[in-house]
C-alpha cells in the first residue's frame, strides 16, 4: 500500500503469521509494508465495529511496525505516551485475536498496560509520563549493569505537558542512552497549541533516502547501506547533526536531535531507527505523521475520529449521538453566563471538545483559552486571572485535575481565590478504565480548606450551582458525571442557597444521603419506599450542617451513597461531622471499595462496587427497612 | 558600594526616606546604589538576628531595586517565583519596620503573600508557579482592557519545574505582553541540575554599557540614552535580537530573549528594564546573579546560607545545631540499607540537604539522583525504576509530594509498583507557613488504592519501617516530621509486622490512637493516666483491623490524634472502619481544623489547632476520665 492512499479492504495474509514481534524480524521491506497495510485495515475494522482510538492509532502504524522490526521487545522497552496510539502494537504483540474486546469489560485496555502484556512498557492513560518513566528505566538498566534499549514514543500534544519538558531537561543532563520518538501530528485531541508546536512547523521534513525511495526495489538492501558517516558524526558531535532550524530547544537541552522525517515512510523509519538505536546518550527522532492516515474521513476530521464510536467503515457514518450530555449542559451554561458577566473566562487544558466548549469557544473567543495538556498551568492561570479581577472557570476532567492538586491548594485555596472548577467525568467513566475514573476528587479536594464542592442532581441544578458559584467568591468545584442526562434545562436558573441540601422525601427514620449520579441510584432505590428519607446532598463541602445535625439526632440509620472512593469521600465527611457533634446513629457508607477498577460499562462497575440501586436496597433491607423483593 | 565588595556596616540614610516604591522613582543612580547597599546591610542584619532566606535575598538586591525604580507597583504586577528572594522587595514596599518579625508568629511571611501586601503579586512558597500566574494576569489585563505591566522573577532552579516550562510554551504562543526575568544564580537550594542549566552556562554575559560603566559619572543620563535601534529591532523581529548562542530554547518558544546581563550592575539593569518593559509580547531578560552576593561567607557557601539560622553577621558563626534530625535518621538508614540491597536507589527533587542525603549521595553516588524541582518527574522516575527491577526511594517533603499526586496514583499505584516515598516534613512545619505545612498527605494518599502509609514513633521504628517497606512490594509512604528527635537509634533494626499497631498502654475503656508526632503528645498527655489506653497507630493504611475491631467492641470511647487535617485523615479512617463494622463507640477526632495556618512555632500551631497534650487531656476529661488539674 502507498502510505498516502486510503486503506483498501484486502486479504490479510501476513498478520496471520505474526504472533509476536520476533516474526517481524526477517521480513523484507515489501512484506513490512504489507504488514502495515494489514494493520491499518484491522484497526479500521476494529474501530468500526467496536469504537476506539482510531485516528491516532492509524497515524502510528508504520512507526510501530518499524519499531518492532528494529527493536527487540520485550527485552527492549517500548513506551507509548498516553498509550492510545498503540493499537498496531497490541496487534503485533500477540493480542490480535482479542482486539474486538478492546475497552470492553474483561477485554483489552484502550491504552498500554503493564499487567496486560510484557510488551507494554508502561501503564498509562494520562499524558506526558513516558519520558520520566524512560529516564527511570535507564537509571535501572545502568545501575543493574544491563544493556537493553529504551524507546519512548511521545506526541507533540504530550510535549505541552511540563512533566515531559522537565524530564527532557534531566534526560539531557544525565545523558542516558535512549531514543525519544516525537510523533508529531500537530494534534492534541484538538489542534495542538503552544509555541513549541509553532516552532516544529518551521522544520522541514528531511528526505534521507530520495534515491532509495526512487529506486524502490533496492529498499531492503538500503537498510544496511551506510549513511554511516552521518551517523558517526552524530556520535561525535551530538549538537551539530542536522540543523534544520536554529534555536532547537531539544538540542539546547543536550538531546541529539534528528529529523523531522516522514513517519509514513517505512523504509526510512527502519533505516533511521536501526542507525540511531545504539547511539550513546539520548536521541530525539522527530517523526511527522498524519492523524487518521489512510482513512479519508479520519484524515479530514481527526478531532471527530480521535475516539471513534462504532460506524460504517466505508463512509464514516455513525448513528447520531442521542441525548444531551452533562458537558453540553456546562458549555451552554457558560455561553449564557458569559453574556451576563463580562468577567467570566473559561480555561481548558486541551479538552475543548470533551468539555463541551466548542460552541463557547466560538461565541466568546476572547474569554476562552486552551493551555495545552498542562492541568497545573490551567489551574494557576486561573489563579492569576482571579487575582486580577476575572472570574475564571477551569473546565477539567476529574482524573486530570489530579495533576493540578497542588495548584488548587497552593495557588488558589490559600488566598481563597474565586476560581471555579467545572469537574467533568466525576465518578466512574467506563471504557477508559483505571487511569481515568474520577473517583478521588471529593477526597483530595475536601481536605483543602476554603474549597467548596457541589454535585448537581440534574442539569438545571448544574446551572443554578454555577450561577451561585460565581457569586460565592472562593474556590468552588462543581462535579458532574460523564455521559448524557435525561433532563434538558429550559433556560431555568434555579436558585441554590450555598451549602444547603434538599429533602426529596422527608421521612426521618432511615435516611439516604446522596448527590449527583449516586442520587439517581438512590431515587430509584427508594421510589417504592415512602418510609425511607431521601436527601439531595448536593454539597459535599460545606455540608448542610443544620440538616445533617437534625438527621443525626432523629434518624435511626443513615445511608450515604457516592460515586467515589469510600476512603475519604462524602461518607467520611458525614461520619466526621457526626463524630464531632457526638452523634452516633448507625451509618452505612456506600462508595467505591479501596481498589482500582478496570474498564467496563459504568453501570457494571457501579454494581460490582455496590453503589447502584440494588445495592442500596440490599443495605436498606439489612437496616430493617421492609424492601419488597423484586422479581 | 561596589557590588563585588562585601557589605560594610554603614549609615542607613536613604532607606529611612523610602516608604514605598514611589520614593525610588526620582533617585539618581548613585542614590539607587546606596539604597542597594543599605538593603544588603539590612538583610544581613535581619537574617543574623532572626534567620531567614539570606543568600537568595542578597543575590536579588540590585534586581529588586531596579525593578521598583522602573516599574510602578502595585499597579504593575511584580511576581517572585518561590518568593524567598524578596526580602529587599518587602523592605522597599513598606514592611521595613517589621522585617525582624519575618517567619515569626504574627510577623511577616518568609515568602510573598497577597494578603500581606498589595505589592505582593502572588502568594507563593512552592516553585515554578509565577509564569502561569503571569499568563493568567495578562489574560485578565487584556480581557478587561487594562494596561499595566507584568514582571515575573524566576530562578534558574524554578525552571527545572515542568510547570514553568509549560507556561513559557503557552506564553510564547499567546504572545502576551510581559517580562520574564530569569534570575540565574546557577543554584537551586543545592547546585542546580538539568541540561538547561548547562546550556545557560554557555551564554556569555553581555556588557551593554562598557562605556557607561567606565565613564561612571554619566550613568544617570545613560538611562535615557538611546540604544533604541537595538530595541526597535527587538520589536520588529523578536527572534533575531542578540543571539549569544544558538539553540536558544526560549526563542524556540517564541519568547524574545535578551541577555544575559550582570544582575549586580544596577545601571545596566535600570537601563535594560526601562527599555524592555513596554515592548509588545513576551520578553525574557536573563540576569546573572550571585547567591549570597556581598557577604563573603554566604557567597562561598550559598547552600549553607540558603536558609540561615541566627548567627554572628561578621563571621558567619552560629551555635552548632544540636540533636539528631529525622532527616538524618532517614539518610543514615539509606546508607546502611543500600549496602545490604543493591537495588535500592534514592531520588530527590532538589532537596539533597533538606532530606538528609548529603552523606548518602557521597557513599552511593551511582544510586542517587537529583531530578531538579520536579516532583512529578521524581515520582515517575521512581515508577520507571521499579518497573525495571530497582527499589526506588523517593525522598520528598510532604508539601511537595502534592505536586506528584497524580503520578503516585497513575504511574505507581495502579500497577502496585514498589516505590517507597520517604515523606519528610509531614505535619506542621512552622516558620515556612501555610504553603509548606504537610498536613494533607494522609488524606490524599489514603484515598489511593494499594498505597500503604506508616508513621514511625521514633527513629528506630523509622528504620524498621523502611526495612519492612523494602520487603513489602507495593507503594509505601513513610511519613515523619520536620526537626529533631530525642532518640538516636544505635544500629537497631526493629522488626515491624506490616499493618500492625502496638499497645503502649493496654487499658481498654478509653483508648487514644495516635501515630508519629501526635503520639509524642499523646504519650505526655496520658503519662499519669494509667487507666487510659494508648496505641501506637503507626499504620494509617492498612489499619490494624484486628486491633481496631477489638477496641471498637470494648472501648467506651476512642480518641484519635493526628498532625494532619481532620478532613479525610487518620481519624476519618478510623470512623470509616468502625461504621463499616457497625460499631458505634464514641469517637473524638483531634486533628487540624479546616483552615490554613500561617507561620509560627510548630508547638504554637499545634496548641491552636487543639492537638497537643493539653488538648488531649481536655478531651479525655470531657469523656469522663479523671484528669488531674495541672498547676
Amino acid at each position: 500500500m502507498q502510505a498516502s492512499e486510503p486503506a483498501q479492504k484486502g486479504h490479510i495474509v501476513l498478520l496471520d503469521r505474526i504472533n509476536g514481534p520476533e516474526d517481524l524480524k526477517n521480513l523484507s521491506r515489501e512484506e513490512l509494508s504489507q504488514v502495515a497495510q494489514e494493520l491499518r485495515q484491522e484497526i479500521i475494522q476494529v474501530c468500526a465495529e467496536s469504537g476506539g482510538h482510531l485516528a491516532s492509532s492509524l497515524g502510528a502504524v508504520e512507526l510501530i511496525t518499524a519499531l518492532h522490526h528494529v527493536f527487540d521487545s520485550p527485552r527492549d522497552r517500548i513506551l507509548f505516551d498516553v498509550g492510545h496510539q498503540a493499537y498496531a502494537h497490541k496487534i503485533l504483540t500477540g493480542r490480535r485475536s482479542r482486539m474486538q474486546t478492546i475497552r470492553k469489560e474483561g477485554g483489552l485496555s484502550g491504552f498500554t498496560k503493564v499487567s496486560e502484556s510484557e510488551h507494554d512498557g508502561i501503564t498509562v492513560g494520562h499524558a506526558s509520563t513516558s519520558l520520566a518513566n524512560a529516564l527511570g528505566m535507564a537509571f535501572a538498566r545502568d545501575a543493574l549493569g544491563q544493556n537493553y534499549n529504551i524507546a519512548a514514543v511521545i506526541g507533540d500534544g504530550s510535549l505541552t505537558g511540563g512533566m515531559a519538558l522537565a524530564a527532557i531537561n534531566q534526560i539531557g543532563y544525565q545523558q542516558k542512552r535512549m531514543l525519544i520518538i516525537l510523533n508529531d501530528n500537530e494534534m492534541s485531541i484538538s489542534e495542538n497549541v503552544g509555541a513549541l508546536n509553532r516552532y516544529m512547523r518551521t522544520l522541514q521534513i528531511q528526505r534521507w533516502f530520495q534515491d532509495v525511495e526512487d529506486a524502490g526495489k533496492k529498499a531492503l538492501q538500503a537498510f544496511s547501506r551506510p549513511l554511516a558517516q552521518m551517523v558517526s558524526r552524530a556520535k561525535d558531535s551530538a549538537r551539530n547533526f542536522f540543523d534544520p532550524a536554529s534555536d532547537n530547544p531539544f538540542k539546547a537541552m543536550n538531546v541529539r536531535y534528528v529529523g523531522p522525517i516522514d513517519g509514513h515512510d517505512l523504509g526510512q523509519l527502519v533505516y533511521v531507527l536501526s542507525k540511531l538505536k545504539d547511539l550513546d546518550g539520548p536521541t530525539m527522532l522527530h517523526v511527522v505523521t498524519k492523524k487518521g492516515k489512510g482513512l479519508e474521513y479520519a484524515e479530514k476530521d481527526p478531532i471527530k475520529w480521535h475516539g471513534a464510536v462504532p460506524h460504517d467503515p466505508k463512509t464514516g457514518t455513525a448513528p447520531a449521538s442521542k441525548g444531551y450530555s452533562w458537558s453540553a449542559a456546562f458549555g451552554d451554561a457558560m455561553i449564557e453566563l458569559a453574556k451576563e458577566d463580562p468577567r467570566l473566562f473559561v480555561i481548558t487544558p486541551a479538552m475543548r471538545e470533551g468539555s463541551g466548549l466548542v460552541k463557547y469557544s466560538q461565541t466568546h473567543p476572547h474569554r476562552y483559552t486552551d493551555v495545552g495538556i498542562a492541568e497545573d498551568v490551567a489551574v494557576t492561570v486561573g489563579a492569576g486571572m482571579a487575582l486580577q479581577g476575572l472570574k475564571p472557570v477551569v473546565a477539567i476532567y476529574s482524573t486530570f485535575l489530579q495533576r493540578g492538586f497542588d495548584q488548587v491548594l497552593h495557588d488558589v485555596a490559600i488566598e481563597n481565590l474565586p476560581v471555579i472548577f467545572a469537574i467533568d467525568r466525576g465518578g466512574m467513566v467506563g471504557a477508559d478504565g483505571a487511569t481515568h475514573h474520577g473517583v478521588f476528587d471529593l477526597a483530595y479536594l475536601r481536605t483543602i480548606p476554603n474549597v467548596s464542592i457541589a454535585l448537581p442532581k440534574d442539569t438545571s441544578e448544574l446551572r443554578g450551582l454555577f450561577k451561585a458559584a460565581l457569586k460565592h467568591g472562593g474556590p468552588v468545584a462543581i462535579r458532574y458525571p460523564r455521559g448524557n442526562t435525561d433532563q434538558v434545562p429550559e433556560g431555568t436558573w434555579p436558585e441554590v442557597q450555598w451549602g444547603t441540601w434538599e429533602w426529596l422525601n422527608p421521612s426521618e427514620e432511615v435516611v439516604v444521603l446522596a448527590g449527583g449520579k449516586a442520587l439517581e441510584y438512590a431515587r430509584k432505590a427508594v421510589a417504592d419506599l415512602p418510609g425511607v428519607g431521601l436527601v439531595n446532598a448536593r454539597f459535599v463541602k460545606p455540608l448542610d450542617e443544620e440538616m445533617l445535625e437534625y438527621i443525626g439526632r432523629t434518624a435511626r440509620a443513615i445511608v450515604t451513597v457516592e460515586d467515589h472512593q469510600k476512603m475519604g469521600g462524602f461518607g467520611s465527611a458525614v461520619l466526621e461531622f457526626l463524630a464531632d457533634r457526638g452523634l452516633t446513629p448507625k451509618v452505612r457508607v456506600l462508595g467505591i471499595p479501596d481498589q482500582f477498577y478496570d474498564h467496563a460499562e459504568v453501570s457494571s462497575i457501579h454494581a460490582q462496587a455496590g453503589i447502584d440501586s440494588q445495592a442500596i436496597r440490599t443495605v436498606l433491607a439489612e437496616l430493617g427497612v421492609d424492601v419488597p423483593i423484586e422479581i
